[in-house]
């Protein structure tokens, strides 16, 4: 973060292209087959540069939701006035994959399928391989927000049938923000000219570029990246996307042992539930305010988040991040002893 | 820079607050009658953040070119497909004042006007306050394009009738790259609902972000943004714009009197040329290569710029940054070696 390169300096060149080689590598892609494109700004500009550089001019996009970061997508398309059909499910539930397969059955005019890997709304885990065998059939190009999950959730890119997938640097590689990345497949992003819909998100330029003379085309966040290899290299030492997987999961494990032990219910069934983030209900106890429980815990240095539901009452957990196993064990202490401050009392599950 | 602020914390509200009432401020405004909205990316980001969202659906904008960074901005619009006309100058000579009132009478349909401050293909300085005085009277939107002149060459945004004013935070703000910011006026911001063409550069709605929860809509470069506040505090401690402009003049007069006396030319006439960038013309020797002298002079840990006008060879040569009277001496030391090193002969200037 203290290194000042050079945007065009050779030695940030190399760095851009390791970064790039890695992020394939990832996926467990082949480089002659898949490309990692950096964008600048955050995550959602990500969304935006595939939405908007790789569905044809007259195509047709089928965004699968259940909740806030799907309807983001669906928001983005009807921005750039882009025919969009759209398949909604409940927050607590996986699409429906019978229906996704005959909607694409049905509607043949659409060219590209938008899904979301783990619903941060809920911290829900999409099948995204499952989707992605009817999208292939179908001939649509496929397009994954993988945002919090990548880095963490083993994804194999070819084997999902995945055209493109968008995450971003400060996520479950813990990078700072700065910017995103998006990987494509080669064959889909080359096909793609003249689809742009923006001079700043356009993806195959974005692309040209990189491979012309490895720079970007405008001036990249240049702290940001060289931070964003560190970090790779520091996945890299904790095992790869399998070790960073075994941390989190130990991570949401212990959250959730300890938080049922307070009385603590999970919105989410644990058949559904990732380890990225989880939404827990609030207490049945008038005494539980949000706002209250949330600055006692930020006094006490652990930032929670809101719930983002809207059939229940809940607040949220994240597991990511540079967290290991005695944080989150302090803070299941400071949450008890928040709820204790507040007078709350819970109710203990019967297991 | 290693501060890892929570983008939706108190802490950084305040940052981002701060830094919005202090660019405000840099532009001599009334902070009611302009704000300033942050924008995640690249300069060009914040130039296409603009011309998307502030050109109505119907509207046409006349772009004043006198090369590269003018031509961008024209490039944008037509990915856009903004409908667009466009006045073009030779890169060393200003637009013709009359020829833009004539434009501006005569074709009444132009709703949004934009320029470039300070051209830097060459360092030509552009005369925003004459050429505002006819946009104002025409009736269109003023948008300049102040990248790399905004923190270190004084402006009044209400005196020069500016609606729209771009530049970034890696330029004469001396901050690292990761944003771009706008000042606008208010008054005309607020004309602008519907108009966005997409989601992500949404500038009317990133503003009404701003003013409901001091928030970005989308994560924010948090670390970019510590860094420029305390860029803005220096900044400050320097004597603000008037103090930086004459270090930065100081910085030029110093770089030229030392390059005329080794026999240097610069491309552009005295009375044209900034302080921000000075563009020379290559030495009239066969021995001199661009390339050698380049590499030579950046293994002495001096980075140049290429040329990029199309009339002449040149490269550029740049004083801006955290760059005193003696880093210029030490550059102009590294010149003399450099050309005695590749035997290139200059023929001084008879003055």
């Amino acid at each position: 973060m203290m290194r000042d390169l050079g945007s065009r300096d050779s030695e940030f060149i190399g760095l851009v292209k390791d970064i790039r080689l890695k992020l394939v590598e990832l996926g467990q892609a082949d480089p002659d087959e898949y490309t990692a494109v950096l964008m600048q700004g955050s995550g959602t500009f990500g969304l935006e540069a595939v939405v908007s550089s790789t569905v044809p001019p007259d195509g047709k996009l089928l965004v699968i939701i259940n909740r806030a970061y799907g309807k983001r997508i669906a928001k983005i398309a009807s921005v750039l006035k882009i025919d969009t059909v759209t398949l909604e499910y409940p927050e607590n539930t996986t699409p429906d994959l019978e229906e996704i397969d005959d909607t694409l059955k049905a509607e043949q005019e659409i060219t590209n399928v938008s899904v979301v890997h783990c619903e941060t709304t809920t911290g829900i885990i999409n099948p995204i391989r499952e989707i992605g065998k009817f999208v292939a059939k179908s001939g649509a190009k496929y397009f994954v927000d993988a945002m919090s999950s990548f880095g963490a959730v083993p994804v194999n890119l070819a084997e999902c049938n995945i055209d493109y997938l968008v995450s971003s640097a400060n996520k479950c590689i813990e990078g700072v923000p700065g910017f995103s990345f998006i990987l494509c497949k080669l064959s889909s992003l080359k096909e793609t000219a003249g689809y742009a819909r923006s001079l700043s998100f356009d993806l195959l330029a974005q692309y040209q570029g990189f491979e012309k003379n490895g720079q970007f085309r405008f001036t990249p966040p240049t702290h940001a990246l060289a931070a964003f290899r560190r970090a790779l290299a520091e996945l890299e030492i904790e095992g790869g996307v399998p070790g960073r997987a075994e941390r989190y999961r130990k991570n949401y494990e212990t959250l959730v042992a300890g938080m049922r032990q307070m009385g603590f219910k999970e919105y989410l069934r644990p058949d559904k539930q990732g380890y990225i983030i989880t939404s827990f209900l609030y207490p049945e106890d008038d005494k539980f305010r949000f706002e209250e429980f949330y600055d006692r815990l930020n006094e006490k240095d652990y930032v929670i988040y809101p719930g983002k539901v809207s059939d229940a009452n809940c607040f949220r957990i994240g597991n990511i991040g540079r967290i290991f196993e005695p944080e989150i064990r302090a803070l299941l202490g400071a949450i008890r002893e928040t709820i204790t401050e507040m007078g709350v009392k819970l109710k203990r599950s019967s297991k």
